[in-house]
């Protein structure tokens, strides 16, 4: 096993001679744009990882590797048309910098590209693939559903919203893992297992986006601090806190969260206090843990050396402080 | 090999049992909304038919048959957001009666729904159908690409709009029929010469779909006859035109072609008329006879009996004169 920055570098190599050079551009420009935009790279990252602990060479999973991260920014390209998003790490939005149309048919595109990424694979494994990325993008979307339809409703409870993030987010974490293990023959178990480390880690750094997006360093946290609390996200910080709050504090928050405001400096403030004194803030905390430990508890049945869970568990480590 | 009716209807018992139950409803009922507006099934229909042509039960080619179906009307949602249209099959179309984000998240579903329709199969035909889909699907969206770029371009030749047709209508019906051919386990040359008779005969049914638009008759054509000529498209009977239009005549439809009318009575009339005039209405005519003709030769090369490819042949002439 080797580095995570070994690997993101073996990853952006195989990625940058991926560039699409076919016609019409108008429909492959946009893919090459989206996947040149950056970032850590952590899902493909993840398979190639795991297809290591599995005694597999990282190459065989490139791939796979690929075809999650095409996913991954298909799902970008989409959800930003349908959060009318202008800016995606600081650039525009491919439907911003083209438009709508180019946005829908480019994201459709590169769903169809990331299944014939594992066409090199022979048909067993092609079919394993297939299948875990079929019902693993078909719960990103049910995923996203779900997190439009909770915009406009008052009622989503707890559990309603941890099967949201779950679906939207860590399941696909779960996935790229579970893809790095098929691809090195691993046993079922151990591709169950992976993949629910995947999907548990993967729920608490979503929990934990939550609570940095409003207690985090606005340094090193790369989005804005307090913009879920602009935007009226029900995240878990405020259903937990709703659960707590006695009635009249309990309609201010439900009061500030009906607001959309010029300054919200005096907004992010009051909503931070109350998810504080309402408890929910250390319960977010005590949340993520809870997935953390889980999630490294599930290392424990895998067939692999103590050296390794002990690499994985350091991911995870470094991947909850954020400096991977 | 049964009539195409007793596919149609074997078909639709598939389709009505396939109703999707699963939540988030906002997600899967426009899914099942779309897949039951209704249609003539060709696609499908030609699917289970090419099966029984290979000697394979019809039934054992369902899924894919249910896929590709799924497929064109997963590309119907998305084309109908891109050209803003209003009405499919007399109906609101998905993103009217929804919205555009319901539009585009649904039909991402349905083209992953696609896919999972082939999990039924063993791995190999598994990837051989994945792979002949993806290729294809691609193909749908380039051609989709095509026609959104020839909107805005003047110097569109005859072989670039052939082209458009051919991946945007054509390799879909070539596609439906070579799946039948795959779960049959038809030989590889089998496999390919379906695919071009189903190609050409595509070619040919959407040359006669523009034909129709213009010189058509009201009562049977199922659309508005002149819609084409009212949206300025640019078919093969316009490119023809153009081709052998003196200067003067040129000027004017080109000119009748930028325009954007309240009344089109006119405009309908003159540019039928430069149609015919400039020998362009015969040309699309024996352009139609040639790709019908050139998809009946390929028949000749197909290891099936005599009475089989005269069934394939009476369902391309059904086809062509619209009675199926």
């Amino acid at each position: 096993m080797q580095t995570t920055q070994y690997y993101q570098e073996a990853f952006i190599n195989y990625l940058n001679a991926f560039t699409v050079k076919r016609e019409p551009l108008n429909l492959y420009e946009p893919v090459n744009y989206i996947l040149q935009l950056g970032g850590k790279r952590l899902r493909p990252v993840l398979t190639l990882m795991t297809a290591e602990v599995f005694n597999a060479d990282y190459k065989k999973a490139l791939p796979a590797a690929l075809s999650v991260e095409v996913f991954h920014n298909f799902s970008l390209v989409h959800d930003d048309i349908m959060d009318a998003a202008p800016l995606r790490r600081g650039k525009e939005t491919v439907h911003i910098k083209w438009d709508t149309n180019t946005g829908i048919l480019s994201g459709d595109a590169m769903l169809i590209m990331a299944y014939q990424l594992f066409e090199c694979y022979e048909p067993q494994t092609f079919q394993q693939l297939a299948k875990l990325f079929s019902k693993t993008a078909l719960e990103v979307c049910e995923g996203q559903q779900y997190d439009v339809d909770f915009e406009t409703r008052q009622d989503v409870t707890i559990p309603e919203y941890l099967k949201m993030i779950e679906y939207k987010t860590a399941v696909l974490v779960g996935a790229a893992m579970k893809m790095g293990a098929i691809v090195a023959n691993a046993s079922k178990s151990d591709q169950e297992d992976i993949y629910s480390f995947g999907r548990l880690l993967g729920i608490a750094f979503q929990l934990q986006d939550d609570y940095l997006d409003a207690f985090g360093d606005p340094k090193t946290f790369g989005k804005q601090v307090g913009g879920d609390i602009i935007e009226n996200k029900k995240t878990y910080l405020y259903l937990k806190a709703l659960e707590t709050l006695n009635d009249k504090e309990k309609a201010e928050l439900t009061s500030l969260f009906s607001s959309v405001l010029e300054d919200n400096t005096f907004k992010i403030d009051r909503v931070k206090q109350l998810f504080k004194s309402s408890g929910s803030a250390e319960a977010t905390q005590e949340a993520i843990k809870k997935y953390t430990n889980d999630a490294y508890k599930v290392l424990e049945n895998l067939s692999i050396s103590e050296n390794k869970k002990e690499q994985l568990k350091d991911f995870g480590h470094a991947l909850m402080k954020r400096t991977v």
